[in-house]
Parts: structure tokens; C-alpha cells; sequence
């Protein structure tokens, strides 16, 4: 049968989702305690491969079972958090159809990148922001983030080193919101490239403190050079917050 | 010279402010980073000795020098948190008075409690509040809060073992807030007593599961029996917002 798991974690210990040699995946972790929980035979797929250090309240999992699950399933988190360490939690789980794929599926997700902007870093949310001491404009970086929305060639959006058919892809929805000494970026897309949400949370960044004009924005996307972009931000302060299928 | 800090930390990897031998105290780190800040002799004392666990992001600290700071008080929060460890922040440094008193001019002080109330915890803010998975009605919780208001004898919310000469304080505000699956408890006093603020987080939550009826508060307050309160909430759901002198 098949199973979907929606898993939050925090992703400040891991080397990302997808099992590495040079570190503890999250995969990994949620793999031996689905184990534990269902006893037999399975194959377990990761709806996204989020980086080390990025953290998830609604990541995806899909996990294919020889046998009927003999555990119920409104009960299943609580079986397999009971095998896991405080940092990672099985949300839910559902049945799904057997045509059922988790990552083709996809229909959008949501990634939330958080930057703290203030003289000093905050010790309670340096683990899940970006510090950033210098003033930050977030009327600017919402006024730059409109021009992402749409379909683009986000070549000047990835980071070198993959290999991808096609760089186009469509952000549905895109916002700035600063509370206080906290800015937060939402960003919704059919799909993102690597390191994506981060180098457009770098080029806001670098419009926030006026390195970038925001009606710049379009032409460094339709330039499809990735240096013309801003840096790619550090990965804490990235989160996956939604999949939906 | 005197001299206020402001401080922030995450306390989970402290036994709480004050030295003691059980583990690394918050005050110890302070120490040690300021005395290479300043280079000479100085005494210091904290204004609030948070527990073990406990977060602050306003305790303050008196420093006595005997000579003149030679760095600029305006850089002195920078050049100290170059020597702390990223869960401990410098905030702000100010000059104060010969006759200031960190501990006996504090006018009042404002605690905040976090309860993270879903069916599963979230690793994002597992280490800044406590989880409760029982529904709870913070409506029915704000409401019993108003009873806490003024100045009360509270030896019910107090813990044992502590020896002060008086058990009344007097509580400014109070105030819980809903916001998604967070509740925030807000309480501001001229003081408060050992354990106070997770005693009373304890009592609103015990309201909020339908254990204690709100308006049964005043007669637990005036009962003065410890036995008769909530019970002590963990310590990391609790934070020490803001000091006023």
C-alpha cells in the first residue's frame, strides 16, 4: 500500500534530507524509525532534497509497503516519532492511490526564508534566520520580489553543478513581510532549481541595502548569468514550509 | 565606572544564570568574555537569576570597573560578543550611576511563556516552548489570567525551598494570546517569586485543558497552598523579556 508522510524538521544537525557519507540525513533517520514502526519490507521517496542545515514543517515522503500497514494510520505518527530524536516529527499520514508519485506530483511548494535584521543576532532565532546587521529596506525587497512572479528562465537562479533538462519554472506567489526585526520571504513555485530560494532571498537581500535597484531585477533574470544574481544566503534560514499535490 | 548590559541567550545548554557546579552558567560566560573586553579588574552582577533551561532576550548586568572602559561604550557589545559563543549576545551597554543598583532598582520585569499547543510537537521551537498536545481553550486562559492582576499574596505560586521574607507582588499586566498552534502567555510585575511565572503558566494551562475553572483563580491566590496551583511548567518555554528600571 501506499503512504504519504508529511515530516517536519529542524535541520541545523543533519547533511540534508538524502542519505550523504558525510553525515546523518534526515532520510536516513526517518527510514530506520519507519522501519521500526512497520516491521517489514518498504521503499521510502523524499517529495524534496533540502540542503544541510535547511529545515522543513511540511517536507513529504512517500513509502511503498509490501504488506498492509498493520498500525492505523491516524496512528502512525506517534509510532514513528516515538523512534525519532525531538529535532524530527511525522506529522501525518494518509493513503494514497497506487499511481501515486511524490515527487512528479508535485503541483507547488512553499519555502519561507528568514532573515533576523538587527544590530545584534538573536541567540533564540540564529539557529532558523540569517543574521543580517545591516539596515535592510523590506519595502524595496517586496517592491524587487514582484518581478519573479510568472514563468522565467531562472538560469541565473541555480547554483553551477547541476544538471537540469530545463531552468523555467513559475513562481505562483511571492511576499516580503518584515515584524519587527524579523523579515520573512515567502516564496510558492510549480518547482525550484538548486539553491534557488536562496539566491533569490540574496538578490532581495542586496536590494534591501541598495546594492541592487528593484527594476534591475528583470533584466538580471533575462541575463541567465548566475554572477549578475545575489549570493546564495546561508542555509538555516531556509525552511520548506508546504507540497501540494 | 558603572556600566548596564542588555543580554539575550538561549539557555538550553546552561544550568541557568548563576554560577553553579552542575554545569556552565550563563553569568560565567558573560565573565570571562567581558573581563577580556575590558582587561582589568571588575565585579558583576546580574539582575534576574533565570533557572536552568530559561531564555532571556532583556537580562541585565551591572558591571563596576575600577579604571575608565577603554573601549567606547557604543562598540563595547560588539567587542565582547567577539569572544562569546553564538547562544549569548551583548545587546546594549550604557553608563549608570555610582548609586545604581542592579537588583533593588528594578521596577518591573516582563516573562513571557510559549506553549506549543498541535497533536506533535515542532522541531523549530522545541527548544523555546513547552508542548501541551491536549486541546487547549486560551480564551477560557486569558480570561482566568485577569484574576492574577494586582498585588497578591502568592505563597500558592511559589516553590518550596526558597526563603523570602515576603510572598506579595503585584502583577502589572497579563495577557495570552492565541496565534495558530503558539500561545503566549505575557506577564509583567514589580517582582517575582521562584517559580512564579511556570506556576502560573501551569494554572492557565490546567484552565485551558478544563481543570481549573477561571474564576476558581482568586480563591487558589487567596488559599496561599501551593498544592492548590498548577503545576511547574519546564523551563524552555520560558523567557525573561525585558527588564524596567
Amino acid at each position: 500500500m501506499g503512504i504519504l508522510l508529511t515530516i517536519a524538521y529542524d535541520g541545523t544537525d543533519y547533511c540534508g534530507w538524502q542519505i550523504q557519507k558525510n553525515g546523518v540525513a534526515v532520510q536516513e533517520v526517518v527510514e530506520t524509525a519507519v522501519g521500526k514502526a512497520l516491521g517489514g519490507d518498504f521503499a521510502m521517496l523524499g517529495a524534496s532534497r533540502t540542503d544541510a542545515g535547511v529545515h522543513a514543517l511540511g517536507q513529504r515522503a512517500h513509502i511503498i509497503t509490501k504488506t498492509p500497514c498493520v498500525v492505523p494510520l491516524n496512528k502512525l505518527p506517534q509510532v514513528i516519532n516515538s523512534n525519532l530524536a525531538p529535532d524530527v516529527r511525522i506529522l501525518t499520514a494518509s493513503a494514497v492511490p497506487d499511481a501515486f508519485h511524490p515527487i512528479n506530483d508535485v503541483k507547488s511548494k512553499t519555502y519561507r526564508y528568514r532573515i533576523y535584521n538587527a544590530k545584534h543576532n538573536n541567540p533564540l532565532t540564529r539557529r532558523y534566520a540569517a543574521f543580517m546587521p545591516m539596515p535592510l529596506d523590506a519595502v524595496k525587497m517586496a517592491d524587487a520580489a514582484q518581478h519573479f512572479l510568472g514563468e522565467h528562465d531562472f538560469a541565473a537562479y541555480c547554483s553551477t553543478g547541476t544538471n537540469v533538462r530545463s531552468t523555467v519554472r513559475e513562481i505562483h506567489a511571492i511576499s516580503v513581510r518584515r515584524n519587527g526585526d524579523d523579515i520573512e520571504i515567502d516564496v510558492s513555485g510549480n518547482g525550484f532549481l538548486y539553491n534557488m530560494v536562496r539566491i533569490i532571498a540574496g538578490t532581495l537581500a542586496a536590494v534591501g541595502r541598495g546594492k541592487i535597484d528593484p527594476d534591475a531585477v528583470p533584466a538580471i533574470i533575462a541575463g541567465r548569468d548566475r554572477k549578475k544574481a545575489g549570493k546564495t544566503m546561508p542555509p538555516q534560514g531556509l525552511c520548506l514550509l508546504e507540497i501540494f499535490y
